[in-house]
């Protein structure tokens, strides 16, 4: 095992509350315990492909001291670039050269070490980057909760509370007004936000896209709601979330450069329901990018800094080619090739499921 | 002055946090210090025109004990209904018996006097009713904050903490980003949202409907924060906002129903931007009916049971056809002639706009 | 296994957010689900040994309809009442007949089994009606989260995150006056909220009744933060923490009946640092109840949900004598007898307590 | 007129939100729109009988850029110091040497005038440096809102929301074990945080200093609630209310050199109630110094960047020896000559104060 003098961090993909956790308390925990020098390299693994004067700082307590409690990340990130994986062989990099160009960098910048803050993306490149040789701990940020390997991703934990506040606030007017509201929610594949945020704002329909839906359950229960007089009903869809029916006009319009459209589900279903609800006007909130950003909540806090203090650990201890992870209560480590390129979804049989069918609340289906 | 034994409320218009705590305060201040009876009125003006059995509610100190901080109103509110005023003659109602009727409907069920909760269209009806003989008082209540004759409504604050929060949020991923963050708030005529929210969260480009806008001041501004490493720029924008250039196309698409739809202007910005700034990806936030719900701030419930307890004595002192109303620090009543269906604008020259423009804000002109 | 007709349900111990939240999902779920009747039992155990006319509530979905958002629990609790244990026999109860009453209370109203959301007290109560003949599922309630039988408890996370922004808040004000600031916040015999609120705060100390303190660690601290210019420190103390030295007239001075006294060990610290720290004013701030209120976090909302859903299922399933648990992410049940009487501490070399010394936080030792 | 090159700023007194805000306005105001320098002086008056090598840093637009936001102040502030006034002549400063010292320091500096933010101790200072010879413009700051020549101070709306917020917590658990709550928040000789808060939160009792308070009227609100089953209460105290029997030994225990001790008029009125209220537990919450921090809300952001472009601009046009002020919707300028040395006091006929009466809120007479 190589001796650590500097290690390099880096924040990757969208972005997330809590990645200036991350980093404070991997800056931290590197200098005061283990005497390293840490450099923040800018704009995620492309700063690797630049210039060294432009896209590395040196970083040093003081940098960090009043971090703990914003949002977005000092280190900037980039969604995409030139680590594009190829289409035939996904588990590739398109052009390798910019892998062998990475580790140059580092070799020529003295940096032993990565610490690399992401979600999926990040992890393949991080998997594909150590492999030639490059040691590096992953820490698993995204507000989607859809990584495998951990309990729990940070950032989740304030999108949630995000969401949740804003279905709160919502919900008041819908009663007044006896609306029908459709919010969209984050969660392009996976419907965590969603599940948790409709669960934790008593939501009547809960749409995940885990769980094709129909519009007929939701007419039934918005008509059930009417009937003892509760007058207004909240809908929570997940921005990925899909009608069964596979209305086609829909996906097109929808998709964009291969992604759902934000506020593409949620206007589409309000046309759907507007004229066959009765009486109701019905109405959409799209919370997009609110939801990846603001001050992380005070458990996302917590989690953020035991990950930035155990990477630094796992460097130490010669265990990357990992990524943090959090299990009940403990913190640990998980390879990443057991996990890279895979996704967590929601168990359709899980106490979650069960939960909000037993509190009658319509989930499509 | 007729004896009052019963009075009458109810909340007119768009939902506005803070109705419930107008209420509570009217039904304490009226039982408790007069020892009057009081009858909600479900679905504002409208329910003077239907059965009382189902649209008037008997309201004691016990149906309002715990409403003061929940949004919405207990009452139900409408937004159009049978009060329509009519287009030759903007000052009468299209239809004069639905006035014959909801007096006949306050005489029949012994209602001596209203308290009308609402904003600019519920000044109007106010104003027929009370002409006719009804005695009203009403209450300003507007996110908006656009009626004239009080130095704010009751809401604004609110809708403004709101937005204000969510622009908060917006601005630390629009850093980690390097994006354009197009943020679309409530103000279908005037910017007092915008212009306040746009300030209290420290916006660059601040777009209001009193101000037509060009889309050159407005690259201009992310030009030069560009050239000093900002990177990254806050536009907020009413929905009411609107191009000098008079885009036919824009303002075609955009309408619906004579009205500005919500997201119309955010989606025409961020469109018109997307291709000429640089490398920064352009994305909007419409913060909607967000602004509408949640619970008052802490002014705003002050505000409120001070208004609405100043409309109870009103009453009591036979001081109808009035709307109560702050004036610096002190609650006051102005009378409604001289006010409806009038607008409170920004003042072009006020300090508001050239704190604005000191502080180097974009107001794209 | 008895066929079930009606369920009871009650809150008992210390204030906690989110008894509101889990009240409804047993309701909901046991009306709709499982069609049985569930009845209230007013102010906990305590309940059960008055008369059913006032000390039982029938509830049915409509009286739980808003109450998820809401803090407190609309059954009432008791702290203490007839359900004491002997002191000679810690496990028995003082009295052996309010058992035996309080079976003859459900037999009497058709109670056939019980869910009893609570803490420590309240569990061993379980435990001993349960043997007696009464199923009975109870669900971990503490914002102290030191239940041993699961990884959380529910409160813990609304507690912690009131606890975290008010550090927040006394941060910029402690910087302003170059103060040393000592919080305290609640935890009589372990350290959960004050080792999570200090570190997702970024308090300088943080002192947990598992580790007793010294004086000298925590004036170097101040010392070592004023040596590079930082000139405040924030203390964050749990109200259970004990100087190492044992000062007898302290201790003396705090207790009452038994109790740490809300305020006392911070009004101690007060007194011993204000002299030895150079010239920094040296405050305290008692968070006290502020902790037990207010409305759940979107996490415990739905932790709550989750847990009075399974509560309900186990007793369909029979399995009583139990207290549903998180596990990871998911929810289990845990006999009762494992786990009663005894508390959950914080890991002395867990990696919490490591990650708050890597980050150089005193722990006052 | 003179021409002004260079301008100091000083944050003086106690903390308060928005101090920030007012320090960003005035160094963009001043640098953008006027070309002018702007030094920043550490510590209040103080930095100015100080080394100005370390009482004084230059402030650039990048200096402010991100602290509209943030609590505290990054100039620092202090309580007391050098500018003591004569106990003999109240109006003059013990020690005349330190006036003259601070205009030697400014001119030495090339400080052509000071924007002082502050309260009342700030504006005395400032009006005696004014008159030896120093122009300087006031910023009204205090969260007591007790300054007269101005609506409101900056800081108010802050405190009042943070101490209405954990009015809004303190109340669902007090509700839960049916106790009277205490609730001390700030307010030395005033009570416009006491009667907006309490008023805000509804509160069933406040007391404030303005009105001496007797026991009695408490205790027959905490009989008449329990009357009709409400059976908790709230307790809305200001730091300096007063018991009308002038309780000596009362007095003398809480006063700590010459100033009401945080949480003393709490801890007496629980002593005085804890065994005259029946059954009820009887707590006290004091709210202390979370009062001073926090960022500052949307309201407090917008009038702090007002007051702080308008000190700039009154000190453009020469209109010095003043405070700036808002008056209804306007801000303006009031010479500081009036106002100095003198309180705003609550209105005891004013419709605040009625307001509250009509409501059935005890105010202790």
């Amino acid at each position: 095992m190589k001796k650590i003098n500097k290690i390099g961090i880096l924040t990757s993909g969208g972005d997330a509350p809590g990645l200036n956790a991350v980093i404070r308390a991997v800056v931290i925990t590197a200098t005061r315990q283990y005497g390293w020098e840490v450099v923040g390299v800018h704009k995620g693994f492309e700063g690797l492909l630049e210039d060294p004067k432009t896209s590395l700082v040196h970083l040093e307590l003081q940098d960090v001291i009043s971090i703990l409690q914003q949002g977005g990340t000092i280190l900037g990130t980039t969604n995409r670039g030139h680590f594009v994986f190829s289409k035939d062989h996904p588990e590739e990099l398109e052009d390798p050269a910019v892998a062998t160009q990475a580790l140059q960098f580092c070799k020529d910048n003295g940096i032993d070490a990565l610490v690399a803050i992401g979600g999926d993306g990040t992890l393949q490149i991080a998997h594909q980057l150590e492999k030639k040789g490059l040691p590096i701990v992953s820490v698993p940020k995204t507000i989607d909760n859809d990584l495998l390997g951990t309990d729990y991703t940070f950032g989740f934990d304030t999108a949630l509370t995000t969401a949740t506040n804003a279905i709160d606030q919502i919900r008041t007017t819908a009663s007044s007004h006896n609306r029908v509201m459709v919010v969209e929610v984050m969660g392009r594949d996976t419907g965590w936000i969603s599940l948790y945020a409709g669960i934790g704002a008593g939501a009547h329909v809960i749409l995940i896209p885990e769980i094709p839906f129909k519009l007929e359950p939701i007419l039934k229960q918005i008509a059930w709601r009417d009937s003892f007089g509760a007058n207004f009903t909240i809908i929570v869809v997940a921005e990925g979330a899909k009608p069964e029916e596979g209305d086609a006009m829909y996906l097109e319009e929808r998709e964009e450069g291969g992604m759902a459209r934000l506020g593409g589900i949620a206007k589409w279903l309000v046309n759907q329901l507007k004229d066959r609800c009765g009486d109701h006007d019905v109405r959409e909130v799209v919370l997009g990018h609110l939801q990846r950003g603001g001050s992380p909540t005070a458990s996302d806090r917590v989690l953020c800094t035991r990950f930035g203090a155990e990477a630094v650990h796992l460097i130490a201890q010669g265990r990357t080619g990992t990524m943090v992870s959090l299990r009940g209560t403990a913190i640990q480590a998980t390879d990443i090739w057991k996990i890279v390129a895979r996704q967590k979804f929601i168990p359709y049989n899980g106490d979650l499921v069960q939960t909000a069918r037993g509190l009658g609340i319509c989930l499509g289906d």
